[in-house]
Formats: structure tokens, C-alpha cells, sequence
């Protein structure tokens, strides 16, 4: 499946928010996803590369975390920013962090094919959004996530 | 700190189990983390690169979670192979694989200084482990994990 050309959740980050080593565009080495809304879930596709194995024929847990660690907080900012009814991007800067991130490994993630990662917003109080996701690989669910995300604190701003 | 001369429970890890992204030594692209005892604890110090940022000045939750996650299944291991009464690396291998995980971060983790992650078993049955991990930065938690560990199913098997 070809990725939509409309712009990702991350595209929208501020220079500050895009350093991120998962999902910041601007991190050279990271992993650069990119989330967007298909209806009222949130989809992200991910490729991992060869060296990313946990044993040989199948994907490392950390990225299965780390995936569903960036696509949440992408997910909580793109739905508080569709609460408030502005455009992602517009000030002031709604950037989530994680509070907790839980990831049930189902059944070993094979390598080599595109991930699918699905978040659905669970939740959504105040400074807090809590985001459901399911990984997917050729239909079939690998592993289950639930993020509590929070809005960054101001100690982490420059 | 200088690290230990002895080997660490992934020096002991097979080909097959050394491909691992996170603890593989034979991964060259990895992280290739180090955990060894140190009493009833184990203990796994990682100096993060400069782009496994969050934010400037902070390290991403990914990696936290990559460094749990692999410290936890190799203590998951070394707790096995000491129940057993053997020396790790000795057959039938041990090798464990993550079922659930859990991470909770409890404040921003600065970059730029080595983090300290330590594990107890918390419980060890038939195939389970379970660890209980806090990640400490100069003394201080910022983020405490707790991990379940279960024998690599025979379908991961090469």
C-alpha cells in the first residue's frame, strides 16, 4: 500500500518537537515515522530495517515499543489539537509525552514485511490523552499497545 | 563507573540469540547492551548516543523502553540458567522473549549522561520470568519498567 501524500501528524512538529529519534523529521539517524488519520483512527506503516531483529526472522521488541511510544504521542497531539478545533502546527505547540507505555507481545512479529500500526483515542482529559494501538503485520496482530501520554512539561522546553 | 572485566549475561547468548538489535553482540548496527549481577541485582549501564533525543536535552522513550526490555529478557535468562544451577551458555540454551512490558516514565531523562538500569526477579516460574527494573540517571529514577518473560516458543527457532 503507497503512503497518502497529505501531510503526517509529525510534518506538523515545531523544529523543537521534530529532534525526536522516532518520530521527528529532522533526526537523521531516527526512525521518522509518520501517523495520520484514517477516519477516527490514527495509521502508521513501518518498514524495519534487516537490523532490526530480535532473533533471525523476526523485529526487536524495542521497536515495536517505539513505534507504538511515537505513534501515540502523535496521536494524543493531532486529537488535542482536533479538540481545541485548530490545525496541527498552530500556537501554542500541543506536544504529548508518555506517562506509561504497556506493549502485550501477542505473537512473534515477522520481519521483512511493513508494519501497521492503529491507535484509537481511548481517552481524552485535560493534559492527558490515553491511546489504544494494535500492530499488524499482513492482517494479523502482533502486539497490542495502550500509551498514557501527557502534554510535555515546560522543564522540557528550551 | 568502569565497566566490569567479566563476561555479561549476552556474552554468553548464541549466534542465533546474539542477532538481537537491542543486546546482540553480534548486531553491528545495535545497541549491544551489557547486564551482569551484581548481587541479587542486575545491573546494565548505557551511555545514549546524542540523536536518541526526545527533545534537546532528553532521551526518547524507545530507548527506555529498548533498554528494559532487552535488560529484563537477559535477566530473565541468567535468573533461569542460576535456577538450573548452570553457567549461562550452556545447552539447552535459555533464551527468553518478552510477553508483556510495561514502562513507566516518571520524569524527563537527561541526555548526555550514562543510564543505570537495575533489575530484580520478581518471580520465576516453569517458563516465566518476571522483572522489576528502575532506570536511574546520576542517582535520581526517572523511569521504572516491569517486564514478563517467557521462553522463546520453539517457532522462533531458525
Amino acid at each position: 500500500m503507497s503512503e497518502p501524500t497529505f501531510p503526517a501528524f509529525q510534518d506538523s512538529y515545531s523544529e523543537w518537537a521534530g529532534q525526536c529519534y522516532g518520530c521527528g523529521r529532522m533526526n537523521e539517524r531516527g526512525l521518522q515515522i509518520k501517523s495520520r488519520w484514517e477516519g477516527e483512527e490514527s495509521v502508521c506503516r513501518f518498514l524495519p530495517g534487516s537490523y532490526h531483529t530480535a532473533v533471525p526472522g523476526f523485529v526487536y521488541g524495542g521497536l515495536i515499543a517505539s513505534l507504538i511510544d511515537c505513534h501515540s504521542t502523535g496521536t494524543a497531539a493531532a486529537a488535542a489539537y482536533r479538540a481545541e478545533g485548530r490545525p496541527m502546527g498552530t500556537q501554542p505547540e500541543l506536544r504529548f509525552v508518555t506517562a506509561s507505555l504497556h506493549v502485550d507481545y501477542l505473537r512473534p512479529t515477522p520481519i521483512g514485511e511493513q508494519l501497521e500500526v492503529r491507535g484509537k483515542v481511548e481517552e481524552i482529559t485535560g493534559r492527558k490523552v490515553v491511546v489504544a494501538t494494535e500492530l499488524r503485520v499482513g492482517g494479523e496482530i502482533c502486539a497490542r499497545g495502550r500509551v498514557v501520554a501527557v502534554r510535555a512539561p515546560e522543564s522540557m522546553k528550551a
